[in-house]
């Protein structure tokens, strides 16, 4: 199992602001997406000093899209282009942040998680931190690579009403897509379960075991990044922000509820796995009984008989059944008499010809 | 195991409001019932285009019945006939959503699950969306068939008030319906714990088990979809919507304690399924015991006597036991005894003659 | 186990006021009981139609006590006399509903359970529906026979202030009645509790475990009536209602203490009953450490021995041991000497000689 | 066990205000403290008639402790001499009332549970019921003995502020002394925890885990008296009396931080009592094992070679290795190396030689 | 395990404001440190008596940090210097109090546990009182050493904006650095869970299980102080203070969420070390089927054999096999295949020759 809980933190006590590079963040790629009714651009910037000097009232929005937490300078020069408060700043690069939502003065920040699965079929839970702005959003994620691509498209190609929305669309778009990722990986959870079930009751061991741990770790991983995320939605939801509009609200309102749904179904999918624990335990007490049930059949029968031969096999003088011919056959025959009595008794109690629950179930 | 969780989603980032038929979804079959106080129409329409007209102000109600989300296209005109909000379209359309009731402008909308058994006799909980207007009602359903037929019989032979109250009514008629569906269901899984509790403590065995999982399973996804119903209905409750009158809320009131009742049921009954696998594990540990029992009881009585037998069967020249008369009937009776013995002992502890519990009970 | 839930339903889709008698409901009975600071009248009545004629500002209170609802006749006609709500009327005929208490225009509906031993001294959980309006009360139950005698001889002997008092009064005395009745229910179980576990620890076995069982349903479903009951009757005290005076509410608060009591008792039991249940598997794994320790015992003392035997009983013709004279006596000593060796390594181990933990144990 | 709840109530449906004096209840003994900045007086009186008379404005504060509520008539005259209502006396008496603080015109209720060892160490959870009132406060046990000493050495020796203050502090001051009598018990359940786990991990037994079991009950039993103590002191703290001044809410915040100190710590010590139950059940699986051990090795070793000496015990004529001298010693040989491969076989399967973990132990 | 709670408490009934020093408690060390935008000044001092004067209105900042409460007269001296509520001071010396914060009249009151790993590598939960008054801060510890440092770095090198704010801003900067100081522990945590995961796995065992009960132990102590800490940081962020300025509670907020991000990784923490119990009985049940397995292979092999064998040790005089030649062959041919049919059936039942879900493992 991998340590489930890793943090970049500052050292206690910095002072805030202090921006700690994950040592495995890349130095960062900037995009930078403006877009309007009228049309878009789509480039990469070298840094904060190469984005599109700032025209409020030409009715553009700016997206940009920062990929890496690596290199400090260029996101502090990010912040001050901004104007990130030092504590949204810190929020954003110091991953992973519980998901939250807060308003500061010039923007709002929304703390994330993404999921997806990474290139060994574990589950990534990667921070995305959006700050919303009057006419533009910031991304930043530690990593590059997410699955916000959909959004790109629906700009570049001026699908939907996207193009004629404000920068609280975008942010929406952006959320709505990255909480529409946990499905897939809710899809899988469910298939594992109940591929697990079907291992559990054929073939249980202690590898179904160790996979069931993982996955019940993989559950309240997630669950721990989708249940702040369903509060902080519902917060905004229910307040509101000077920075989302109304109409954007509504749509929120949707969001929210599959923020919501995500976390019932992560709810139900534990309680699951709960029983799955259960199941093994009792399957594998099962298999217990099996053996103990071979092991006490064979000795039972056997046990007497030897006895049996053992008593004739003693060297007493005065035994006279030994004198007789027909001592020996009719010993045999005893024997086997027993064996048979023994087999009858196994069989009425059922631990021969079949568990005890295949006959007589006709309901 | 079906894998619990599956929904109708749209590529994760697709913009609000993509459909996404079902593969298994139907093409629509849609039927208008249009009635007032003084008469009702029932006709099925091809399409949305084949509508009777709005008429305000005539009095009458429609219930535009929508079964099968396979046709987008139509889908797609029913929407903008009523005036859909596009998140409001594709929350009926893209199943199953968590059961909500959302005001919009011109509407409310209603996600609710319908419970009801499938051929198979497995639980099939259907979604179904209710957008509730001014003067008519518009439900959407995955599949043909549903529970609602007796509220075409109540409309069409003028049963009770329906003819004569609005939309509202209407729209809590099909509720009630919904949620009345839920007892049958509750009732069949009371049954089926009952009848689980006699086998598993009569016929224990690993088939037991599975249905005790397969019932704690139906249990979990029918409280998943009951749950978040009473949470809307309680909202919709207390906070009332333009196009509930308060006269319909009382009746609501009613539809919400039954829903709630679902839920206390339901938990009733999770409690007492969790309680089963207690009982299931420790059922399989008094067989394990039983089977122990056995051997324990056969090996100590044989072994000691096998051992005598050994003995008596050394080749040692000067075993003077050998050679008297009664050294053979002297040792076979002396086994004898000693077998009565262990037996005694047994029987003592209760190993023998019945469970330990069952004398003496004179409580 | 008896099915846990079963629901005088109508058909899915009936229309509300739906009146469907249980297929065990009795005939009504009906009882006037009209009283004043002056005098009590008390007498049984054929129907609503022979009731006493309602009579405002002669301050009289008049108890109207319908015990049965076999006949739907007339309770319809009892709706109509008093002015009950359709809903009103569904709910206190199709039972059980969940407790709850609703304020209508010209009533107050108190919907309770009430729980008394029955014949066969299973628990009888029955509904109690209260109809409270400005100088009467209408109570209705399924079947004869309830815990409300002693307010009846209240009124007959005019003890207390209840004579005086309003119709409000009357309803708190019969509520509190009611919830008085769940503590020789608490009691009993908690006496159960006791029971049990010192069954489990002196006699585990099946039996007791299905005691367990059946103890743990009974306090889940009294808990199922208990628990709403608190929270509808928290509503009251802290919202009050046009029908109930404040003075009354204060009364009413002390039912509610009751009624959280009651709740609290039955948490505490549904957690000890789940120690019970621990405690009965432990016991019965202790059962079959038991066990095995015999076998192990047997078997490893004389299992050695055997093989000795065995070994000399073998038909070499060079084995100098048995031909000199003394090898039979040493062998039956060493054999003597091995198996008191085991018996003492059995005995260090604290397998023979007592329970482990019996000696040394000063604390 | 002892049952967990009895109550000391009046037959069902008995009028409110009935006192029910208890079986073990003592007659009572009434003692008056009066005092002020000047002075103190306590003497011991006979009933409510020998009380000093009330004299408003004189600024003097008086305590009336009732220990024993044995003699209904004197409680009754007790009763009207402060005022009290039928149901705030009733709730004093008929103990165990919930913990609770009500406000009625005159006085404020306040139920709390004083908890204190008794002669056999068993927890004794006695009812504690403070009125207070203006300028006073009675206090009601139902046995003689308390943990309120100190409060009377305060006032008795004029420490700390309480003879210049009102009433109301002197209802904190026993509230604090009655919830800080909560601590050491605390610290006796969580000594009783690190001496059972020791207990379990070394000596396993029914007995630990009746112990077990016992401690739990106790840990249930104190938080049922703690936490609606903890709710109550938080709503007074929250709306505050009009008998209590603001300054003295201060004080009582601390005490209910006091009360929801206990109530967290009861919680943990819930959760370790239940990981103590797996802690033993898996001791319990531990011995088993053990004893499986040493079954399988015993039986492993000797069951072949056993089977070997019987192959050479039997009587064939023509059994070549009989008659060649080396016959004997080669089989005896090939019996000991036998038994050393399956002895190291155990050995490297760790089932000889410590437990599997003891070795390579370097983390 | 060492007994979970002890709190250094007062005699119960002790007035309010009763310091009790702890007995493991140390003299204090008083240090002050005084700063402003234009210097700082940071000196030891022996006593109350030796403090700054205060002189209000000169910008500066005092933070006088109070190591060890063995000496009650300097902590009653230090508080009536800051004109401490006698409640406040018993709060930060009879540690530990429950976490929380407390609005006085002249200063907040922030009872708080700072965690750091001692010398030994166990946990030290200790309780820092902060009080904030207007323009110093007086923290108090019960030993020597804490986490603290870097603020005091960042005051003595002018690190950030620390020197140019106030009081409220230094005691963010305490609280913050206290907070944090739980994530290298909840990473400890996280890791010493995978590393018993590992453990439990390849060598279960006792002690396997002592340190997961040890890890849980820790787990619930930590949580104990974490959650009324994110509660108590909760209302502040929400209700502010007097005594916290408007853009220090943006700060605060801040701090909030890492409390609550505390809490939630603790949760998970839990509910794994709860499955880690689960998984380490199902390893031992399994070893106790390895166990079992072995014992009814070797049994099931050789008791027909050696009842074989017996059979033709017995002493009879009619048994022809014994006088053929080929007897003893077929015989030891007989063994040989009944030995390998039984190996074969063992073989096919999968108990030997690998796990049973080892093969066929393709998914």
């Amino acid at each position: 199992m991998r340590p489930t809980f890793r943090k970049l933190h500052p050292p206690a006590g910095a002072r805030p602001g202090t921006l700690v590079p994950s040592p495995t963040a890349v130095p960062p790629r900037i995009r930078e997406i403006r877009y309007g009714p009228d049309g878009v651009t789509d480039r990469d910037v070298a840094g904060p000093a190469s984005l599109t000097p700032e025209a409020p009232g030409d009715g553009m929005v700016t997206w940009v899209d920062v990929q890496g937490t690596g290199d400090v300078t260029i996101l502090r020069q990010m912040g001050e282009r901004f104007g990130l408060h030092p504590l949204a700043l810190e929020d954003v690069v110091n991953a992973p942040q519980r998901p939250k939502i807060e308003d500061y003065n010039d923007h709002v920040l929304i703390i994330t998680r993404m999921v997806r699965p990474d290139e060994a079929g574990e589950l990534d839970l990667e921070q995305v931190g959006l700050v919303v702005g009057s006419n533009y959003v910031v991304s930043f994620q530690e990593r590059y690579g997410d699955v916000l691509t959909p959004v790109r498209v629906r700009i570049g190609e001026g699908l939907g009403p996207i193009r004629s929305a404000g920068a609280d669309y975008l942010a929406y778009a952006l959320l709505d897509t990255i909480i529409d990722g946990y499905y897939p990986v809710l899809e899988e959870i469910s298939e594992a379960l109940a591929r697990l079930e079907t291992r559990v009751l054929t073939r249980p061991g202690s590898r179904s075991l160790d996979a069931i741990n993982r996955l019940k770790g993989q559950i309240i991983a997630v669950r721990r990044g989708a249940w702040p995320q369903r509060e902080a939605l519902n917060r905004l939801v229910r307040d509101g922000s000077r920075f989302i509009s109304p109409d954007v609200r509504v749509y929120l309102r949707d969001t929210y509820d599959h923020a919501a749904q995500a976390v019932d179904v992560l709810d139900s999918h534990r309680e699951l796995v709960n029983g799955l624990l259960g199941l093994h335990l009792s399957a594998a007490s099962n298999r217990t009984n099996e053996v103990m049930k071979v092991l006490t059949i064979m000795a039972s029968i056997f046990i007497p008989l030897t006895f049996l031969a053992g008593v004739y096999g003693m060297n007493f003088e005065m035994m006279p059944e030994l004198h007789t011919p027909w001592g020996y056959p009719v010993l045999l025959g005893t024997m086997f008499v027993l064996a048979l009595l023994m087999l009858s008794y196994f069989r009425r109690k059922r631990w021969i010809g079949g568990d005890p629950e295949d006959d007589e179930d006709d309901e």
